[in-house]
């Protein structure tokens, strides 16, 4: 089982940016912590982040066949685009959506997800935790359709 | 380590109530996977429902002294409670939000929740894995601040 | 056939509460009138009403096995009770929705229902006359399911 | 006692129109079923059906003097017609509002009502029954006047 | 001097409707005042009323060529009416919009004009006075045109 | 019969300001032009302008019992104003709201008057006519009130 | 192959109307235009215009049986009615939407539309081709259809 | 003359609950100042908390004829219960809204009052002081009803 | 200590100004009957008026340094002026906002106040009482400060 | 004559994405099924598909001086870019806004469109037949301009 | 050339208000800055300040042939304000909008302006600089008038 | 002391792009203007332009430890981008948003702008001397820091 773990704009600065919020730690230790659990769970993860939306629909389109499932920050752009959630229909593959920060204690702005309804669900506000429970969500998630 | 499980109004008719959202398993099974998960986490899960919003925010002021944490599933009181949000602040436990099904899925109503913003996060759309998941974000974040 | 004919909050004030809007017959009295109306319809009927969402949450979850329909009078939890519709989704019991008065002819947060998206229809405005018709109404549809 | 019964846009359609929502029975037939109610309850019903909102208009203004109250089955023009109420305010005859469908699990456009402010009250969701419920209620209320 | 007197829905049933809002006067009273100031100023007045939206529309174009003006009481479709908005449009003749009632002091969706945007200007409040101060209003409008 | 003509912001720059909106005469020439017509009806007209809201407040105050009505331009006041709204309410006088230009035709902010609804009507878009249209309208009314 | 051509409210008045955003030429010449294409497309094209809704709604209705499809023009209607949508619907023929002007550039209210929800797509800002690339869109979907 | 001090959810929890909002005292406490300021003058005081809605809609039914008055906090469900506003005209006693923190000062959704359209009027922003205030104002005011 | 009483547009009214509402006493009355309030409580009252904003503003910057409290009625501006509530800002003195009327039970456009934001709380609904109460709250407050 | 056929996010996927709203065949095929067009029409067809906005911008920009007009289906950043729209405004090339479903009979945010304001006109709703009805309706309007 | 500096409610208590956010220096202090600022660019810069919306109205109509241009900061008016817009409007003088602190981030219903839309541009953010920067921009702007 | 000067899309556009709006000069005259300008001020500029989004957040990224302030025009991105948000806060540089045109005099959608709120401040409305001032204001606020 192969999982493609996709971060969106300025999550590439953690660490820099806001540690309040966000934590000290930079995003090759996300990665670090991620692929570890991966391990744990007996899959194999493969990271990408970008700044770019257009190149996150061609991420996302690129999953298709060479991955079984995303787990996807799309950060700012969780509450604007309409192009990551048909991307994720176009593949119609299993994602979950993952936030380091809890989106419902921030601005009003960030309460909404449009992307999240192409998701099979959302975790919020637990750091690198969110991605890594996100990663334990789809492999369980996936097995229960092998189990069938 | 104690941590309630709370779950608000309907769960307990879970395995009755729409099994194509809800699953077909039925709230004592719930509480089952979740006892579990909580003992495979070296944790004491104990558990309680209501239908009552007002007993929910007295079960939550209950727990301050008793319990180290909460997983709670306000179902249809996310969208509208003031009063388990003041609950949550009165409390100032920790306390993890989680959803049966994917509230971005469903009707427009379901998707803002009041009550996330007094918790540490949330998690949704996993089914019973959203309990499970909850749990370990919890716990997580309880040993967390005891390593400090 | 048996049918739970219930009421919402301070439905059990009627008489007392503004007699322009609501008549100057009790609560007593009303539950007279549809049970002869029952009578005369050939089916049975039993009364039940609270002031507590989610003791009329409870009651509609009771509901199910024990009566083939509800009549149901949400009174003010109709503009804002999730949990309602949750529990009348969650029983699958044929429902009506009645209203003593016409709720399109009051205060502009009176003219939408959220529970009615659950029931087979609405009945507002005509005093008892709401819930002897809203009974009919409802043994005429479990009726027509027979009979096919 | 003589009611008129009126009927707005597409109702002449009826049996044509979605079978799912409006049933398989035609106009003529509705008409027929309300008129064997109307026998039932003593009053004598005419029935009118327009297209045009400003011949629903004439209608209503028709029907003063003439009539002793009306039912009146607005369809689409519920939602949007300042003529259709200032008509039934203007000739201040009781009038009964009824749908076919349960216009609250519809559209959100349908969910309200402009026309049913000047009515007694409003009955959604029963078919046919809808129009018979509709007559019992203003016979019922316009008994009511004569017995004081 | 020609002037066309348009009057919108229910404007028939002056005297019978709501005396307290509209006065104890009827529409052939209202045409007869008009005429009397029509003969004051020295021009003619026409007279037309219809209940039917697309009618008036018809009355507008056919005035093309044939009237100097239009004075229009659109009543309930003054709110709603794109279709009326665009027929002054269309004709390009010299309209006043007049209402017998104030219509800032009545319900809140009155308080809009859709088709006042195509009118010289607006009079409303002062009963048949508005008719015949739109009237005096037009043509001295008209005459200012003519004096240039 | 006196009536006290006031004018709210910026129209003491009539002439001056924008002429394709407001015309080229001045504020002297608008208030002979009202006098001429006041003389015309048989009535004494006062006038007064100010740019402060307050100090319209205050001329409306004053002119209980030294005027018989008001004919009201509130300018830019018109669309906020919640202070002269109360201060018409308070006198109780017979007022008229004109304004020079057409309302509607003009940005979505001007369409919307909170003080014509303490007024007996608004007339609105004939430039100075507005003036002298709205002193006709206050003093057949007042003329009306002393017929009866 | 048969196709009924319609067109709402004004539409009989191109030419007259606003040339800068209709052009020059008028109804007939319109209906001309499109009956050459009809040929050339080797089907039959019938063509009608109302100024009413209802009559509209009845020309839709009248259209089962008669005719393949329908290329509609609703003009002002298109923002508003209810009713057409509801006919649309009930005969259940494919539709085509086409505008002469381009809607998204020109007033806000003119930017929705609720009848296109009941059409195969919609044609707008091309003037008179509007309606010939609506025929051609509607005859390929009908052969498209045959041909399965 | 007997008053009853009823206090909505979460106000059993001051003290506890973010004392920088609340203070440090508890509801007992507060209870014994109200106690006290009800001697000085001269009235008796009830006390009642709830956090269940429906409980407080009962107590509020309960009062009648057993109480002159109502100090009410609704806390929480200030902002959203239609049931409390309707169990306070079904009674029609005279009641007072006190909150302890200031309404407008805190978040958006605390800025409204569905309740407060049934009381005399509303304290808030004084801590223990608005209940101290608002017996004030209730006892001042049936005091003044005694005296007429 | 030493409080001022601001009061703002059309309270210089009150006995005139709509009775029902407002009572028959007048602004000296007002003055009056707090100024024995004022004495009760040992501080020293002195009252200002005015119907311009801005001179409100003035007021409130005048009392820096000469007054310890405000007592404000702000009226018609409570709802609209972001200049009062910089003012109050301003100044960094305790103020009390208070209304005569309950803003609550009026238009809903009385319903929010902008100004209270600044203020340690407001009270409303209660006549000259909303005055006393106001200052007795101040004087509570500024006492409490003294005594730590 | 040369036409740039422009298309934005997920196009490249089609055959893949959803094929009961988008069709079953691909991108290729629908540039081959549009360049045949463009043959028959007599006109040059080039094609570009991007899923990055910023990409889109300048292929727009890019297209100036190169091309004559433009079929552009801006697709998911249809309802959000601005930047396309100032984009199209910059080149002042003639464009034809098309997309392959109908907008207005899926989720509410595919309503509106900000680009099809700096374009043409717009086609919907008739699958790869939108791109070909474009490019006709793109070069009869460039067409029509060389004959004046 | 001579300038205008126009200062709106509560900058006359700059220094005293807010520290953090509008600085420690004081209105004259602010005077002395852009004098100097003026000196420097070769203009004279002329002072004026109200509290009272009415009067900055008047001090610029009153500015009209006296100086070239306005750089005006009308502080809480510039949300509010239509009569400081039509001011600006009806004497046509060339204005900058300043503002000391940063609109966009402070309270929402900061962010917008009523006035800018009359103005050459706007600047905030830059304290003192906001000033000085807006003169610059004035003067440079009027010299490239002369200049063509 | 070194500074990004930041352009977004379409900029480059400049000259080519609607003149009336935004001038006949083009980028490259801009960046000579803006480099003239960050001479005479003692500092270093160094220019950028993208029309994507997720390059501009790049490029932002990229500024920190390289630059000591940003001049940005956001363009188009200015009214939407979350993420130029998220990259002003993670880099923590000083920012000053600029704009050519006055954003309050355009369309309603250009009236607000999310990205300002990481900002110092922001100046609109004076074309190429918006970047000049934008620098002036960045530079002055840079040594301001220094001198403390």
């Amino acid at each position: 089982m192969k999982i493609l773990v996709l971060s969106g704009p300025n999550i590439n600065m953690l660490g820099a940016r806001d540690p309040l919020v966000y934590g000290s730690k930079n995003y090759t230790e996300l990665c670090d912590v991620v692929s570890k659990e991966a391990k744990l769970l007996g899959v194999e993860a493969e990271f990408a982040q970008s700044n770019i939306e257009g190149e996150l629909v061609g991420l996302i389109q690129g999953a298709r066949g060479r991955f079984d499932g995303i787990v996807m920050n799309p950060a700012a752009y969780t509450h604007t685009s309409v192009a990551l959630l048909d991307a994720l229909k176009a593949v119609a593959l299993s994602a979950v959506e993952v936030h380091l920060s809890n989106i419902y204690a921030r601005e009003e702005f960030r309460h909404r997800s449009l992307t999240a309804a192409a998701c099979l669900g959302q975790i919020c506000g637990f750091g690198f935790d969110s991605y890594k429970l996100g990663l334990r969500a789809l492999v369980n998630y996936l097995n229960s359709l092998d189990s069938h």
